[in-house]
Order: structure tokens, then C-alpha cells, then sequence
């Protein structure tokens, strides 16, 4: 078994795979360009911020724990290019490396937008550990001004820890709003509560240009309604599969342009190679429709399926509903399920209802504000999605919603449910259960 | 419409029936004993403990906004009887009240130990405002010393505010461990942070006097062990339903000793009747079995239903899981569905798993351990019940765990759910996902 790439995929896949099968069974080699295996990505904004403060503490597993478990991981070393019909993995290396099954983990590209100056000194992505280490080397550096390119998760968590060490900050967004997983009316809640934080906003300004100067560092970033200036500027703008190896290859890509695997992680033009993680495609849960939603969740338990199966054992995955969470200060943001765009293109007949109320019991100190939307199929009541923004507490109570999606429950029977209440925790109603009612009560007529 | 007790149950029914009915189609006459009506008796400890500092915060809806919804609440005014076969009440101030329907909210009964010396000066219960005020003045006039009898919800909280208010804490039960709505290995975190704490924890010591000086104030609780010296005891033994007048009346009681009702909150003996809350019997929704489990969620929502059916709306109350929660200190103990007493009880075939893990990634600050032991069903792999202990962040992520056995998910389909992650709010693998996993992969062997 060899697997390309060892982050969360390849590695839950690698782990699984000798969890069912001892190393007389099962070879297992890994192959990994960087120098980390099994390091989290979404961490790198709080190593940034100083929350974090040991690099190391981002890797959950090391290259000699994994070598412990008679798993061969080379770090370092690139997959150049798969042969499929010969069964073979050429590496930069120079070996040619022979496979039974290849798991496909390459995980994610970052999107660049195509304006000059991109490569500048002074642009980072948020992808690997060198770009964090890079982006703490230009703070202690003396940096003082950032632009964060894009208002999704990775934009607003690297907006606020680069506030948090003390640069000025601005958000540059091609879109009206942050957060383009929420609906508009929850977006500008976290627009605003950027604002007030301090967080220069700018907004539906496409970036053009980044200015550079003499020396070949990033000066401004230039939008068509002004330059901005600044000593780094962070890409946040999302990420897309990376497959240039799997297409040169010739696997099978979907329409979302990742790699089109089954419900077991197979790739389905070559099923003896697995994809998982940013790099395949998967479906959402609610819609069947074929997704691209690059999550560390995801990517852990595909690639824990892919291992799963070829150690013999029967799995698959279940879809996603593309459950995610962050904060922006003290303010908690998380989606579940379909958004109004998402309901609305999947063609559902749905409504939307907003709820406001408090986490804790309104008279109990550090009660705060928390606002829920819940999307629900008109005529069955059916949950389809649900936003959370609040304040500290707020987020986590996605889970619940995602559960109550998860197993196909109806407003109503998720109004019905026996949530916990103790003052410092919530109202008697929780909020999740006052959205439900809400909606259900609105089903209703 | 007459309602008998206007607190979470009996106000949620009058103000739903208004709801449905106008005035003049439907008068409602709430008759209320004590002075306040709609009032949290869960926030009392804080309100004890300083968190809150105004009584008036702890109550949610006054008598003034309940007549400005044409609800005619009488405090200060006790039901004497009930005539069931004339439909009528009578009430202290010598009124006799015709009812079409009647709703019996008359709460639960603080059990109270059968030993001497409990009606001495100095021993309050946690029911009432007034208990709140009483324990306050208590505090105020110098109490240094105090004894909690119980180690449930209220036990703990009583015993963390009162050591916040700088007392010195013994709490005695009867019991090994407190918190007998956990199984005993989670039980058991509770008791070693309670100690942690420098609470003083005397188990297996039922009271057997209450030691009073020649004033007639309370001077020492004595257990068979010992003579813990106070200046003031509270009790938090549990609650029962209290049904004298319902009794008296004649009106079926259950099993459990509490008013007997159909899933719309109806007298099973006299159906134009209702009751609510504390007072009536309710069932299982994993077993179905009658059960009496006193709390504010499920009194809020048993009113409602007897108000809506009042009101002409169908509705019908779900069951409950006595999902519940609470803190003492840092610690966040919260349980749902069946412990293990009460699957054995029931009969079922199951098996548990206890898994350990923390609250945010490893390397995120403020990151706290987690227990989650799960109950699931042998063969099915149904979960059945389950329990959290932890630090901060812990305990809402029972209401993950209650929505999915609500739904009546396996371990197995849990396991694959999507929860949300973020470095601040959890591991990538939510511990309620790998709770899931460990518990479904026994299952399948």
C-alpha cells in the first residue's frame, strides 16, 4: 500500500489500514513533499496568533511514532508521477515504488487569484507549517500592516490573531460579505461584529494588483476602489482540490473537479486507488448531489474509510453536510447543512426562520447574544440547514442541529427534544429548541 | 380555565391557551399560593452565590404581564379543594371557582428526612424565592459554617455557592457518591473535584438529627459518623410530586406516585383535567415506562401541551430523557437517557464505554479533559444513555448525545455524523465521535 500525501487522510488511512493488518500483511509507505506528516493545518492561525506557542505541538503524530507502527513514511520525497496500468508510483527520490492499492491524498490548493505581484515576498498562504513559521517570522520581523485576502474561515481567523500580535489590519473581499457559507442576513453579523473589533472591512472589491516594490516585497494591495498598504498579505481564499498528479495520471475526476471516488473511498475509473481528503470529491448527505467541501473532518474519516477497506474490514462514508465552526474574537460562526443558495440550487420549496435569544439564562452573568436560522423543507417540516453566530457558547450548538439533520428529523420533532438547561448553560428553552419550535410552529400554520 | 400553581408548568399552560383563545372566548384564573408567579427556582443557587444579584431577574414574567395578557393571577391565593364532580375550586379566599378545564401545576414536594430537629430555625430548602431570600439573610447575619444534605443538581450547586460566599461546606448523603443520576465511575470525578474543590464530602452517613441549641436554631447535622457543626443547612434530597390536593380531590395518580396523564397532559381519570410539571407522572421515550423526573424543561413543556390542547390545537408531549446538567466549580457534569441502573432495571442487554479526551485541540489554550461514557444496546448498537463530566465546555455536548438517542440513532451512525471542529471548540475528532466510535466498534467486534 503506498499513500500519497501525509496529513489527515493519508495518514487516518495509513493508521487504519495497520490498525487491521500487522506489518507482514500489509506494507505501507508514505509519501510526503513537506517535511511534517500528521500536522494541523487549522491550527496554524493560533501558532500565529501566540496562542500556540511550540510548533511542534501541531503535529499529532511525528514521522518515528508512525515508523514505530511499521509504517515506512518519507518525508521530503514528492510522488512525480502514477502509473496506473503498471501499478507503480515514480518518487523525486528516483525510486519506483510498487502498490497493491494507492490511497490519493494530495489534499488542497489554495486559491490564487490571477493578479501580478502575487509571488511577492511578503504573500503567504495558510496551508503548511512553513507558512506559519513564515508569517511569525515577518511579525517578529516588525510587519505592521496585514491584508487578508478573502472572509472565510482561514480569513477570519488569521484577521484576528494578526490584530491579536498587534498589526492593523484589513479584510479585502471580492464578495458584499464575509462568510460566503452563511446567508446574507447571518453574514452581517459577523461583518459588523469584524467591524467593531477594529478590523478594517473592505468590501465587493475584487483584488487587482499587488503592488511590489523595489526589493521585491509586497508594498499594497490594490483593489479598484484603492490601494491598500501593507507588509504581508495572507491568502484566505479558500481551496480547491489539488489533483495535477491524479489527472496527469489519468484517474477520473467529478464534476467538481476533484477525484470521483464510491462510497467507499474507491476511485471509480480505478478502484484498486483510493482518494480522500480536499483532493476527492464526496456528496452531501442531504442532497446526494455530488460536493467539494475541504474540511479537516472530512478528510479524517475518508481516509480512515479508504484504510478501513483495503484492511478488509467493510466501511463507507456518509456524506457531509459540511458542519463547520470558527470564531472572529469573541464572536462563534457555524454552519450546518444547506444555506439558502445551496437550498435554493438544489431546487427544495423551503423556508427560512431566524431566531434571537441568549446562551445562558438571561440573568446569569456572561449570558450573551446568539442568533439561529434554520432552513426547513416546506409541506415536511424536514431540517435542510442551520447558522449559528453568537457569542461564547453559541457555536458548538451547530452540533446538535447537524445531528438532528444527520438522522432526517422534522422541526417539530427537534422542538419536541429533551435538551439539557442549567442557568449558567442556557435558558430553560434552548435556543436550539425556540428555532425549532419556531419554524415548526410557522410549518404549521 | 383554571390553572393550580403558576410556575413553569401551569404559567406555560395559561399563556399558551391564551395564545389560541382570546379573552373573551376563554377567561383564565390562575391561582397561586406564594407571591411570585413564573419564577426560576433553578437560578436560586446564584442567586444565593452572588452571580445574581436581584431577585426580580429570577422571575420571568410578572403578574402584571401575565393580566396584561387577560390572565387573572391571584398569589397569595392557595386552591383548598377541588370538587371534581361539580368542576369547581375553592380557593383561601373563600371563593369557589368553576372550571370547564382544570390544570393541576402544583409542582413537586422537597423530600425531607425523617429525623428531629428539621423544622429548626437555620434549615432551608432551595424551592422557593423566599428560600433564596431566607438562605441570603442567613449569609448576611454572619453564617460561617454549612451543611448540604444531598448530592444531586441542586446539592452541588448549593454547596459551590455557598463556599463562593465564603463559607466552610460539608455535604452529607446518604449515598457512597453524589450525583446518583450518573453511573458510579462518573460519579466518582464528581466526588474527587468536590473535594479538590476543599468541599468536605461525607458519603454513606444518613442524617439522623438535626441538632438544635436552646435559641431553636440549628446547631450540628448528626449521621452516625460523626456531628458536623453549621450555622445553617440546606436541603437537596430531591423532589417529589406533590399531590395532596389532587389526591384529596380523587384524581388518578400513577405508579410513581404522581398525577396520572395521557401524552396530552389529561387526567387519565377525569380528562377535562390536566396536570403538568412536577406534580404529574410522565414516560420514558426510551422505554416507554412511567417515570418522574423533576424538571423545569419538562414542566415548561408538559404546560404548554395542556394549554394547546386546551386551546383546541393538537399536541402531545414527546417523553422525556432526563437529559440534565449542572456545574460545581470548573466541573460540568451533564446525563441523558438511561444510566446504567436504569437499563438493567428495564432489562436490557447493553454494554458501556468510557472514553477520555479534551474539550479544544491538545495544544489549544484553556483545554480541559472530558469523560463521555455511553450506554448502548447489545446487538443493536442503539444508543441508550450517556453521561459527561468534564471541564469547561464539557457539559452542552450532552445535547448532542440526547438529540441522537431521541432520533433513535445507533453508535455506528453517530460515529459517522458530522460535528463541527475548530482548535478552540474541539479536537478534530469531536470526543463525542470518538465516544461514538469506541462504542460501535465493540459492538462490531
Amino acid at each position: 500500500m503506498v499513500v500519497i500525501g501525509g496529513d489527515a487522510a493519508g495518514m487516518s488511512a495509513a493508521a487504519q489500514a495497520r490498525r487491521l493488518r500487522k506489518a507482514d500483511e500489509l506494507g505501507i509507505v508514505v509519501l510526503e513533499q513537506g517535511p511534517d506528516v500528521s500536522y494541523s493545518a487549522c491550527g496554524i492561525p493560533y501558532w500565529v496568533g501566540g496562542q500556540v506557542s511550540d510548533r511542534d505541538t501541531l503535529i499529532a503524530r511525528t514521522t518515528s511514532q508512525f515508523a514505530a507502527l511499521d509504517i515506512d513514511v518519507r518525508t521530503g520525497t514528492r510522488a512525480d508521477a502514477i502509473d496506473l496500468a503498471a501499478g507503480t508510483v515514480t518518487t523525486s527520490a528516483g525510486e519506483t515504488l510498487g502498490y497493491d492499492n494507492l490511497v490519493v491524498a494530495t489534499g488542497g490548493r489554495p486559491f490564487r487569484p490571477p493578479v501580478p505581484g502575487l509571488d511577492a515576498n511578503g504573500v503567504y498562504g495558510v496551508h503548511h507549517l512553513d507558512d506559519g513559521a513564515a508569517i511569525r517570522a515577518a511579525i517578529a520581523a516588525g510587519a505592521k500592516r496585514a491584508v487578508v485576502l478573502g472572509g472565510g474561515y482561514i480569513g477570519l481567523e488569521m484577521a484576528e490573531v494578526l490584530q491579536t500580535r498587534g498589526l492593523a489590519v484589513t479584510v479585502v473581499l471580492a464578495d458584499p460579505l464575509p462568510m460566503a457559507q452563511l446567508d446574507a442576513d447571518m453574514a452581517e453579523r459577523v461583518c459588523k461584529s469584524m467591524c467593531d473589533m477594529g478590523l478594517d472591512v473592505q468590501t465587493e472589491q475584487p483584488v487587482r494588483e499587488i503592488e511590489v516594490d523595489a526589493d521585491g516585497a509586497v508594498r499594497a494591495v490594490r483593489t479598484d476602489a484603492g490601494s491598500y498598504e501593507c507588509d504581508l498579505v495572507v491568502l484566505g481564499l479558500g481551496m480547491g482540490p489539488e489533483v495535477t498528479l491524479a489527472q496527469e495520471a489519468g484517474l477520473q475526476l467529478g464534476v467538481t473537479g476533484a477525484i470521483d471516488v464510491t462510497r467507499n473511498q474507491r476511485s471509480r475509473s480505478h478502484p484498486e486507488v483510493f482518494a480522500g481528503g480536499d483532493c476527492s470529491q464526496t456528496f452531501h448527505r442531504i442532497t446526494g448531489e455530488p460536493a467539494h467541501i475541504a474540511l479537516g473532518t472530512h478528510a479524517n474519516k475518508q481516509g480512515r474509510i479508504a484504510g478501513s477497506v483495503i484492511g478488509g474490514r467493510a466501511a463507507h462514508f456518509a456524506g457531509v453536510l459540511g458542519t463547520a465552526m470558527t470564531k472572529v474574537g469573541e464572536l462563534e460562526v457555524a454552519r450546518t447543512g444547506l444555506c439558502t443558495t445551496q437550498a435554493e440550487n438544489s431546487g427544495y420549496d423551503f423556508r427560512t426562520e431566524l431566531i434571537e435569544g441568549t446562551t445562558r439564562a438571561g440573568y446569569y452573568p456572561g449570558t450573551a447574544p446568539i442568533a439561529i436560522k434554520l432552513i426547513t423543507e416546506k409541506g415536511s417540516g424536514l431540517l435542510l440547514g442551520a447558522q449559528v453566530v453568537g457569542g461564547p457558547g453559541s457555536g458548538k450548538r451547530i452540533d446538535v442541529l447537524a445531528t438532528a439533520i444527520w438522522a432526517g428529523m422534522t422541526a417539530e420533532e427537534l422542538a419536541g427534544s429533551d435538551l439539557s438547561y442549567a442557568p449558567p448553560f442556557s435558558p430553560t428553552y434552548d435556543p436550539v429548541i425556540v428555532a425549532a419550535r419556531v419554524a415548526s410552529r410557522v410549518e404549521q400554520g
